[in-house]
């Protein structure tokens, strides 16, 4: 219990880190007037999104805790299951308020500290998106140390797990549908028909998507990097648990997460320069310092514990999450072959250019997959058992903290370029705002290939709990029940994407309505005479964002369900294997496709083929809109999606063995 | 053995109807000099493509037999395989072969026909196509029957498959990347840079086109479902084979391929009408009745035989052929609440064309997913043993003959309006090539919808008779090695489609250069006073599209032998597994998503929206051009993806249970 304790106390030091960067950024000046109102408004629809969200969630929360509770009365789950649930949600949302309530005022004084230089702001953004990081980590680790302390059992920690996912699940889709809803829509209007430039003050829909900006990049994927920390240490614990290991291996992945806590805050550290060719190279050297300090914490732990043989797992974790960062760059950053090759297809056309960056997307599924199945298999024969690809992962997501941290930054600089722009602050803070955003799409990226795989690897190791749970000794293919649920399971991540992807274009286009409305209805608009209603397309983004959210969630809470009570727990561990390798290719696929879209336009416009206005940047316009909904709704969105399947399996499980139709009917397998 | 031989009777009969039929079509006329003159240079055009092609297949089929031969010569391929393997791939180029040559006379003679009105089109055409449809079955069934009659033992078969999948790898693939790569570059320089309305003679690539149709969507297609036939009765027989069933179980396979090929020559009698509104009608009646009458056969011939517990399966294999058919009409035709939103998003643009497009194809994965699931299951547990699943993919394959015959009369069609524009038949024969070309589009899309579902349940059957052939009791996805399959299984598909996709792309390019080098270099060519080099256009397609076949046969026979010998036989498991479903899901969404595009432009083309040149369908243009490699190069390449590597599979099956890295270092599964 010693090592629990330890673990706690470092994720106390990650909270105590994270308040004091969080003091740190609010003592720093605010600007003018107008800043304050630029930003105080972004604050204000990012507040309103939230707080419409969490009432969702709210209602969520209430439905299934009060089944956990009458399910508990029977002996079904647990009976602290709904008090775990609570707490595992609860955290979530803290993570996600506390992280987006400081990412909203880092913005603006990021702006503000651009004019001292560009070492200041990049200061101010980093330690503001560190405090998301830390946060994530820090309540994570000490919610679930605790509550493992108290009750000395995994097994109880699986409602903790579900409350993790149902908030990530809604922040993740919610998010994506509200962010890019509020992207497409306001480039649609003010950019082509109305012929306004990005981030102006006049287009009424410029706010909403400033405030995308942070409820999706920030807030949507704390919460998805908060649910795969739960879950992959709930799925590592839980397989040591059911496998009878002795009581340090089932605590070792609370030891790893600690270790890994340490060498992420030392990492933080080192992000600064002056240089704003340098910029990526000091966010990622933190990754890099991270990374090698936790290695080497993780050796002398495992050495210390006796438990050398899982050390190589680790050690895989950490080159996947490094690996596929490298990855996903080599498809997707501005000045890759992949890219060039996707803006000259842009001189044929808008037609060409979708063409190659889907293709592009595509062949970027070859390489993580290559690495994965190196991890899984190296880190099963190392250690000698499934428990080894769970350690993997656990590596893996140990650096979760240090991956926010930079991830975050990415809205922080966003908004501030927007804050700059909007509040009339000059080309010289452009010129430091502009690098610092534009790195802010790789870091994306980066972060987009780190979860993608990090949810997949959370995924499989649930997925091998689940097995144990129902009792499963083998999940044979060849069982026609079973082919049944992969034919069912590969599906699912197209019916959520398409669900997803119609909801970002239903939310666009009342978008598109407001705006015109705004401007037939509001006089001197155009001219800048008078201001826009900028509440009022916030508003109508959030609820047709929030709105859309039902459909996902039942998709992915009902379908498991269904075919557990259907076809029973050999049918649903297909599904499982199913949502996780389908979902896992079709999500590499629209990130990769998107980001490289979205970099093949900036490509153009820092003046090839033509520059801005040309047809061939008219072409990669529509490829960048296509892969908006691509790269930051459906393809994040299937992360959430794998995992709530897995957790919502997982759940059932024991329940599914006694009632289910096959066994109700005496259908046997071959 | 009686059986074997009433079925070789059966396909002897299909052989002389389709000659009969070609007789009726070569003794039409074919019209005035300017028409013969434009078909003889797509006759010339496919001859060219078709020559070039069998050379490369002869390459390859070279270096196979000599492996074959030399395996023979060690016992681990049965001594006749060399000899099976090469008659399977000859039958298949023959009717590959006949299929084309018929399809490219009868489309100036359909033409000219038209003059007479459209009942005698729609004859010559429908006529046309049944040759093809009837060389298919008949050739497939004729030559399996003959040397299961030989040697009595369908394990000697394999090889027979394995040409069979040969030629359709090369045949879909290569005609695939062909037609695409014609079509996008012709529209392309012909229609947006120079202005030219489609079929217009001074383009130089419309000879390059019109030969695609042919050796796309005809001998491609053809050569598709020969081989998802013929692995179909070959996995039956084996299945049957290897557990141990009686012989006139063994032969059922054939017996429903004789049964189906009577009842589709009655089917076939009742495509006639004078109403250009119920050409669709008439020929999904011959599908009606062909099924109807076949499921009568099936009735009467397991009941005579005493082996009724099958008739359930068999039911269910020709439900899912129509529901297929019917599913993807739901998603794709021109007057369905799908393509209208597609028409409709096109308002504000080509970036929310294809998201709703891509949205689209995703969400109609559903239903084919639930169908196939439910035959899937349904036959399995009516009949009791996996051998039902098989039998009810042999059903739903036996209907190939008449869908054959449905789908090649498209080209025909498409061809006959080519010819009537390019050689100035006027506006009364347009108007009836135009509404049988219209149908063409909707038949295309029901042969695919069934011919992926095909393509699945046939290498769904593949599949189980691999893992007897390794003698695998189960493949567990537990096992690390076999999820590790399947992670790789999933990720093929999508490369497999970025080649083929890129290819199309290289093609494309090529053509608008030569066609710009044309414009630039033949005097006289824009004002119609000089002819441009058609033949020059052709032969670059055709080198361009073969010299990419080479990737993707690679990809095919390579990745399961790789992974077969470094992972060994329950990892290949675990890819077979992995490669169907997402290949059948990938493979859905791609064809429907294309298929709505086509339509949604030509729905705005009839007037809607703005009509021809609006920025409506400007934009509805660019999905159509995305749609197009979607559609007809990776989607439909899909189906001899996954078969191929099934077959690879089944051949290596047993040699990689002896020799395989995981059997080398004694690595044992969980």
């Amino acid at each position: 219990m010693i090592l629990v304790w330890m673990a706690a106390l470092t994720a106390v030091l990650a909270l105590l880190f994270a308040a004091w960067n969080a003091k740190y950024v609010l003592d720093q000046p605010r600007g003018n007037e107008r800043m304050i109102k630029v930003a105080g408004a972004i604050q204000k629809g990012a507040d309103a999104f939230l707080s419409r969200q969490y009432r969702t969630v709210f209602i969520f929360w209430l439905i299934l805790t009060i089944i956990f509770y009458v399910a508990s009365l029977y002996n079904i789950v647990p009976a602290p299951t709904p008090m775990a649930f609570t707490l595992g949600a609860l955290l979530s949302a803290v993570a996600g308020y506390v992280g987006m309530e400081i990412s909203v005022r880092a913005n603006v004084r990021t702006a503000k500290a651009a004019e001292k230089g560009l070492r200041h702001a990049l200061d101010v953004a980093f330690k503001g998106g560190s405090v998301t990081g830390m946060a994530v980590v820090g309540l994570a680790l000490l919610g679930f140390s605790l509550m493992y302390a108290i009750y000395g059992n995994p097994v109880v920690l699986i409602g903790f797990g579900f409350g993790a996912s149902l908030v990530s699940l809604f922040a993740r889709v919610g998010g994506g549908i509200y962010t890019k809803g509020a992207d497409v829509g306001a480039d649609l209007v003010g950019k082509s028909e109305i012929g306004l430039p990005e981030d102006d003050p006049r287009n009424p829909a410029v706010i909403a998507d400033n405030v995308g900006d942070n409820v999706g990049d920030c807030a949507g994927m704390a919460a998805d990097l908060y649910e795969s920390y739960v879950i992959t240490v709930l799925a590592a614990m839980l397989l040591a648990f059911y496998t009878k290991l002795p009581i340090h291996v089932i605590e070792l992945p609370l030891v790893i997460g600690g270790v890994a806590i340490i060498a992420s805050i030392l990492g933080s550290f080192v992000v600064s320069t002056d240089n704003k060719n340098r910029i990526w190279h000091a966010l990622n050297s933190s990754l890099r310092i991270s990374s090698v300090l936790a290695i080497v914490g993780f050796f002398l732990v495992t050495w210390y514990l006796g438990l050398l043989q899982y050390f190589p797992s680790m050690l895989l974790g950490i080159v996947v999450a490094v690996a596929l960062a490298e990855i996903a760059g080599h498809y997707t950053n501005k000045n890759t072959v992949a890219v060039r090759e996707i803006a000259i297809a842009s001189k044929s056309g808008a037609g060409t250019n979708i063409i190659y960056g889907v293709a592009n997307g595509m062949r970027a599924t070859l390489f993580p997959i290559v690495i994965i199945v190196i991890a899984i298999l190296g880190s099963y024969y190392s250690s000698g058992s499934v428990f080894g690809i769970a350690i993997a992962a656990m590596a893996m997501l140990s650096l979760t903290g240090i991956i926010v941290s930079i991830d975050s930054y990415g809205p922080i600089t966003d908004n501030a370029g927007g804050i700059a722009e909007m509040s009339g602050m000059g080309k010289k803070v452009r010129e430091i705002t502009d690098p610092l955003d534009a790195v802010g799409n790789t870091t994306k990226a980066v972060t987009k290939g780190f979860a993608i795989g990090a949810a997949a690897l959370a995924a499989l190791s649930l997925f091998v709990a689940f097995a144990n749970a129902a009792s499963l000794t083998s999940i044979d293919i060849l069982n026609p029940l079973v082919i049944s649920g992969l034919f069912i399971g590969a599906m699912i991540p197209y019916v959520f994407s398409a669900i997803v992807m119609r909801a970002v274009g239903s939310a666009a286009s009342k978008i598109v309505e407001e705006v015109r409305r705004q401007f037939k209805s509001i006089k001197g608009l155009m001219k800048g005479t008078a201001e826009p209603d900028y509440a009022k397309a916030v508003d109508i983004t959030t609820k047709s964002a929030i709105s859309s959210l039902a459909a996902p969630a039942v998709l992915a809470i009902g379908s498991p369900i269904l075919v557990g009570v259907l076809l029973g727990p050999e049918a649903l561990g297909g599904l499982l294997a199913g949502v996780i390798v389908s979902g896992l290719v079709l999500a590499l696929m629209l990130t990769t496709s998107g980001a490289a879209w979205d970099n093949a336009k900036k490509y153009i416009e820092e003046g090839r083929f033509g520059g801005k206005g040309s047809d061939t940047h008219k072409a990669a316009v529509i490829g960048d809109t296509v892969g908006d909904p691509f790269k930051d709704t459906a393809g994040p969105g299937i992360n959430p999606l794998i995992k709530v399947i897995n957790m919502v399996s997982l759940l059932i499980a024991t329940t599914i063995i006694t009632y289910s139709l096959p066994v109700f009917l005496h259908l046997v397998a071959i």
